[in-house]
């Protein structure tokens, strides 16, 4: 059987698999510093040229940024009636600070820590390492069998770590060439070493700055304190009534649609073993303070929440100043889950300021985002291929788990190209991205590449 | 008889006494700035020279900060068994930004403004104009008479704009030379325009801050939104639970000694005509934010309050940041009138907070000041020599008023010296203290000085 050589030949392949990772390491492709851009266009000219020797026909796209990769293979293929879209990203974070990094963050290399095998570089795991696993799969099957299982279109995006401003306009210019039957992303964790899994839930945003007027001026409290509205006193009022005694947010509607979890996954959840000390002892917490009732997992993964993340009004430098300001704001955001409307809760939020506050203040507001919660569906057939090819590859069942976050090409993918997707990746949650001293184990670049293979091929079954 | 001469006295020397407070405005005693502190000196000197002309025996006194004027009339007196203890400033507040002044602040002159003679400069009216007028009457009646109506003891301080460090500890080492029958206090202001006023009341002031902590560290709102606590949101429920919906403070024994105005106080202070629209319309406000049932000079001067002065917590630059921070922090001020224990208010706020917490936050508190509020009884017989003095120069009955801020010397001499203060003062609420263009009306300067005549000679009877 071809699958169980191809896996064979990874296995053998595995030292110049690294090597082709170690070179593309070295690629200073940090996004968001304009003095790299030359490094980050050689970064996705060194994705095509790869492609390209696998038999792709391979480009790089023009932006009003970093340049895009795509890729389609026109080669023969088992199953024509398939088509699917791979994502990944080929630029990295910044690495400041590098008096952090115990070596080169692009002179990537293996050492063994804590008995384990792991490659030390920045983009070692993101999104550098987890995107070769996809590509170096393709290079054995295609080794092997001279086709692949189901068409492929590649997709890489130099703009992940920098906002991604050009990926929404270039999916939209590009709906046909981009559009297929599922995205394949590679830029998720597995659950824990050896435990692989695939997010197939992933929460919303609603950002709002809500900023409080009252008194054209700051006012002396000594003057003014008691017959003067102060709009700290307002806004403390408008966000303590957001949630009620039992951690649920009052907006009117605000859990229209949203749904409960089908019982199995609930149980495969609990039986995850999360506690409320195993999660929050690390920060220093013990007791939860989401919904009452509801598991910490499904508190993250499954519940929409509202938070304040920031807050400001008045003085607040050292000492004290006996002023009434003139204002005060605050930061607040709700993670939604599939079935809510980020319109709908925008407008409720909005409602609840503005129906609070006496006619001598006024609210005003910026919208920060506002992305719905994604979900594959429980029975989706896309999740059952990829449980069982991870499940085949790691010897233990793969966690369905949730993203507390948002990833936002995934919702781009959903409105732009109606087209869902499959995360599943291989990172760990200790992998250290966007920090000093990113790693990859070894072992999530090895089996990663050799899950992809058997996705690839249990997709065109 | 000689009070009719004195003042005809005070008439004819008025070019004179103008010289003398130009003279004084034209040393840059800016006590804030260390870069002055050798005009500050100049102006104490000044001072001990101006009252050993007179006949005082004066000194300058050290002190860690800027040094006290402290001088004795030691001559003759009319009446032997009554002592007061004049209390001003000869510092000034700094004068930037330098380039709102329309004149040089030290070169002061006398200017027409909406058809008002005014006296321009840094310190003519807070408080050198102010402390002039109490010196140029005491020459006045010794000009007239060789002898005071009353023994006088004078306290100049040079540190007032600069939060007084040096007063407490001075006054304490110095009791026997300074407690007085009564502190005369040259530093209010007149309730308008030809309406004097005796200011009978400060409110009290009580600072905390307070810092609420959950987490030990920042924590991601995707990841840990949800069971994880957000000091922000605690904060703002045990803010927006320090007042209840008719605008009182609701903190256990927060009104415990707060008594009712007697009828005949709040019936003239009705009758100055102070309307929610004339105190708010010219700050941009329509309805009172105080206690209900309250009027506005009420909720000012003889009403405590809750004010919240500060709120910081999580990302606050621009854009977003869906950060859970690690803590927040208010602080918050409780304006006290006479009969509040300024003791019990903080702990009463400190235990409203901890009670309000789950186990897994922790409140700290740091205090920013306690004073106590203070009030002249409304039969004092220093209020009704001061009242009928005042009405006799200028026409029209002298207005008791509150003051809804401290001015802590006041407490300062009722807290070491046993000593109460009587409260008369010539400024206007137009004087631009503290800001540029400061201005002294040429007729609070010359009938303030006429006032205190009036007021030491009626001491005596």
């Amino acid at each position: 059987m071809s699958l169980a050589s191809a896996l064979d030949r990874i296995d053998a392949a595995l030292p110049a698999s690294l090597e082709r990772l170690f070179a593309f390491v070295r690629l200073k492709s940090i996004s968001a510093d304009p003095a790299y851009a030359d490094e980050v266009r050689m970064a996705g000219t060194w994705c095509v040229a790869e492609l390209e020797g696998l038999g792709f026909e391979a480009s790089l796209r023009e932006t009003p940024g970093h340049p895009m990769v795509v890729a389609h293979w026109t080669g023969p293929v088992a199953d024509e009636a398939r088509h699917v879209l791979f994502y990944g990203h080929y630029d990295v974070q910044p690495v400041d600070p590098l008096h952090l990094w115990r070596s080169d963050p692009f002179d990537p290399k293996i050492e063994v820590q804590d008995g384990v095998k792991v490659i030390v570089g920045r983009g070692a795991a993101d999104d550098k390492g987890q995107t070769l696993t996809f590509i170096e799969a393709v290079r054995a099957l295609l080794a092997e069998d001279g086709r692949l299982p189901v068409r492929v279109t590649v997709l890489l995006e130099g703009e992940e770590e920098s906002g991604s401003p050009s990926l929404e306009p270039f999916l939209a210019a590009h709906k046909d060439e981009l559009a297929r039957d599922v995205a394949l992303v590679c830029d998720t964790n597995m659950w824990a070493r050896r435990r692989p899994a695939i997010t197939a839930s992933l929460r919303g945003l609603v950002g709002e700055e809500v900023t409080i007027a009252c008194a054209d001026r700051d006012l002396h409290s000594g003057l003014f304190g008691g017959p003067a509205w102060n709009p700290i006193r307002l806004l403390t009022h408008v966000l303590a009534d957001l949630h009620d005694a039992d951690g649920r947010v009052t907006l009117p509607g605000f859990y229209d649609g949203v749904g409960d979890l089908p019982d199995e996954v609930w149980k495969s959840w609990e039986a995850l073993g999360t506690t409320e000390a195993t999660f929050l002892a690390p920060v220093g917490l013990k007791t939860p303070a989401g919904e009452v009732g509801r598991s910490i997992l499904e508190q993250v993964w499954a519940r929409p929440t509202c938070e304040f993340n920031g807050i400001l009004g008045g003085y607040t430098g050292d000492g004290f100043k006996t002023v009434l300001p003139a204002t005060a704001s605050a930061k607040v955001s709700f993670r939604l889950v599939v079935g809510q409307d980020p319109a709908k809760i925008r407008e409720a939020f909005r409602a609840h300021v503005r129906d609070r506050l006496p006619p001598d203040a006024t609210a005003s507001f910026h919208p920060h985002g506002g992305s719905p919660g994604l979900a594959l569906p429980w029975d989706s057939p896309w999740l059952k291929v990829g449980l069982t090819a991870l499940e085949a590859e790691w010897g233990v069942p793969a966690v369905v788990i949730g993203g507390g976050g948002s990833i936002p090409v995934v919702g781009s993918f959903e409105r732009i190209l109606g087209m869902r997707s499959l995360l599943v990746g291989f990172g760990l949650d200790d992998d250290r991205i966007h920090s000093p001293n990113e790693k990859y184990d070894l072992e999530s670049f090895h089996k990663g590449i050799r899950s992809w293979a058997r996705i690839l091929t249990a997709l065109a079954e």
